[in-house]
């Protein structure tokens, strides 16, 4: 169905470097391919032309210049999503927003921030270190802002500070007719009309492009605890996120990861942790709540079975207790080294988490595969890290087999097909089990506000 | 333009009639009167008939039956929104969901719960108290939980808690044409597509029935801890909360009352309190935790002028100094009895709210009007309550007027013509002037969502 679309002919080309300049429009067989690769295992797809935008206005006329001529656009930020959001399935022009990387306003009384999408999360938190404020959503790349708005990104810390979601006050827009939009004022609340910016929140590129993003920021905790401690089963673990949740604990991470990823972590790191299901935690505030904090969930945890309790105060011994957890991905590719690592991603109510873990490392056994799991547990979210040989189909059979068992173990366990990943093309398959007739609303949401379909094409729920 | 909707004609109400029995549909004019009315100065504006629903099923074939001929439907609760949201502009079906007051689910290891939409705030912490959760929004009136989601509610806790817009994780809702959809899992977080929750939140009835809520719930704090603290000027009291929430001390309300507000209800409740500008504070929390919250915010607060502090721990100490507050619509009626209050709303982002306080305030002397403010300022939201004659058409233009004013400031200050109340069709004249072209986003998703307009026709967007 491909004849739709326009082409990225040499007419649309001479029109967008008469946008851009020569030197920020490429048709490199390099760079079209560096464009359509994602970090996951979906087949590259590159784009026909790459333009580097500077400003939403050349954004605007990009678009405005494709949208003529019914050719697709695909916003482009650092490359690390996880679910073939940027191949140009239909082809087109990639629109890259990394040379959009200004701070624009940090308002520090306000305790907001408005960027360039092209910021890095890593680069807004540098920036932002004098002024005594963070920006607490982490991926685990060091993903583009407006990457992070168009997957509704979370991390580590959306247990206590919220996702994506939570946290964008206001995003400007170029819409697929070129027009540029602003979803939002920057006041904390509103109810005059639509949400519109939790509309574009998640979107991935198929309703328009993200040229600014205003996000919540929040205040540096005046001191911070970090702990590991293992569990000789996963409800024990599980039972005690439950219970420091229930218990209003405001802990700002709560990560687990199970026996076999705590085996590639010693391996990887030269490490002796025991090889059991391992809480890494973290908490935030004043040194004293830290202290209560602290002695509340060490009292849960070991309730519980937990043990080989290790505390970390100090930053650098803080960076040092966390750096087993960062080192994750890399610990499980060392597992099975030339492998492919593919990230899954369910989310399910937290009640429902240990069985399906449980059921799910039952799989795996049973599939024969090396998948450890790591999750952001107090959201019930978790991945499974296939590590697998991508040129053997029967073992690539076998890992989507399980995967796809363990989405639809998700969803009737009322959870989701993906907790933070995004839906790209590999996540499309499940929406009609997750949203029903739901997904009618999201495909005519798409048709009315790009009914050209040229935004992104291919991802959530147009074909 | 009201030809282009059918008639709610003897057929219509007949097939209305089968589907919930006599009983419980009405065409008396005291009834229809009741379902156009809400707590706004709009004029009342009755439906042609009112249908009492007792589940979703009979809420879609009501929806079924009016579409099919075109009839508008317009959803309706407590009938205490503030903004004319319930009145039939173009006649049609008023669907009365009070008497869906089931709670249907509560998940404590979760810490979610579902209810039907006429379960209202109160009675839902009324049956949680035992389980030890609770639901924090609480708008003014004890109003129901699905015209809470429609109107994008918060209130006093909202500083801590979040709006419904954060709060709320599910929905079931029927569409235009009678189709039932589910909007969301029940996890914590999805990345699975547009985030229709948040579109159906504060879409007040135009996009379709809200028939069950799925919501976040919190723990009952151990320890809770209100205060009284006077100003001698409005910059020291706002100052003072700006300061509170960069530090990081997680207050849970922190209301504003001027002194105008302050003399009234020291007059209606036979009070002392001093005649100046005035937060109300609540903090929660374990024991040692609020009353390290306690001792900064009194530092704060005594740095920057504030005195006469009054604290409360035990719960009839706390009620009792809340009282006040919560008579504070009252205490204004009483202030000029006989005259009707009129409640606006502006929201700015923090930095601004002193300024735009303080200019309201000579607006209101300059108008010789009497307008007490009350203010969620944790948040920047503030009320004018006007008390006028609504016979008086010279003191009604001049309430228009200062309203009018003070929302054009607060748009040019970077906020919204509404922080919680919504637009019903008293904000419709503003909406342009914030969203710009965004408008036209909303217009296409009304459209096609609803393409007939038969959901609650002439608000927000449509015409």
């Amino acid at each position: 169905m491909s004849d739709k679309w326009g082409k990225a002919d040499d007419a649309l080309i001479q029109e967008l470097r008469a946008i851009v300049g020569g030197e920020r429009l490429s048709t490199s067989a390099a760079v079209r391919e560096q464009h359509g690769t994602d970090l996951s295992y979906h087949e590259p797809q590159p784009p026909d032309v790459v333009v580097f935008a500077a400003s939403t206005e050349e954004v605007s006329a990009i678009v405005k210049a494709c949208a003529a001529r019914r050719v697709p656009v695909i916003p482009f930020g650092t490359g690390t999503s996880l679910e073939g959001h940027v191949g140009a399935l239909h082809g087109g022009v990639s629109v890259d927003v990394m040379q959009m990387n200004q701070i624009l306003a940090v308002n520090a009384e306000d305790m907001d921030v408005t960027v360039q999408p092209g910021v890095t999360r890593k680069q807004l938190n540098e920036y932002l270190r004098d002024t005594g404020l963070f920006f607490p959503v982490d991926p685990g790349a060091d993903a583009s802002l407006g990457g992070m708005v168009a997957t509704r990104a979370s991390g580590t810390n959306a247990v206590r500070y919220g996702t994506m979601r939570e946290l964008v006050l206001s995003l400007t827009v170029v819409l697929p007719d070129g027009r540029i939009v602003r979803t939002a004022r920057r006041a904390r609340k509103s109810a005059a009309g639509y949400d519109l910016t939790r509309l574009f929140v998640g979107s991935e590129g198929t309703l328009g492009v993200i040229t600014e993003v205003t996000l919540r920021l929040f205040g540096i905790p005046e001191s911070i605890m970090s702990a590991v401690v293992s569990f000789p089963d996963l409800e024990g673990a599980v039972s005690s996120v439950i219970l420091t949740i229930q218990s209003g604990i405001p802990i700002a991470r709560i990560e687990l990861l199970d026996e076999v990823q705590m085996d590639a972590i010693n391996r990887y790191s030269g490490l002796d942790y025991p090889v059991q299901p391992t809480l890494f935690l973290e908490f935030h505030g004043t040194q004293a709540g830290v202290r209560e904090q602290v002695e509340m969930v060490e009292a849960i945890c070991g309730d519980l079975g937990g043990s080989h309790f290790q505390w970390a105060e100090k930053l650098e011994d803080r960076n040092k207790l966390w750096q087993a957890r960062h080192d994750a991905a890399y610990a499980c590719m060392a597992l099975r080294p030339g492998t492919k690592a593919i990230a899954t991603d369910v989310c399910v109510p937290i009640s429902r988490l240990a069985e399906c873990i449980l059921e799910t490392k039952k799989d795996i056994q049973d599939s024969g595969l090396l998948a450890p799991i790591v999750g952001h547990v107090g959201d019930g979210n978790f991945h499974l890290v296939f590590l697998v040989d991508p040129e053997n189909p029967d073992e690539m059979a076998r890992a989507t087999a399980v995967n796809d068992r363990m989405v639809m173990r998700a969803l009737a366990m009322d959870g989701t097909c993906t907790g933070e990943h995004g839906v790209g093309v590999g996540k499309m398959k499940f929406l009609t089990a997750e949203h029903g007739d739901a997904l009618s609303v999201m495909r005519a949401v798409k048709a009315a506000i790009d009914p050209d379909n040229i935004m992104n094409p291919g991802k959530i729920v147009s074909a």
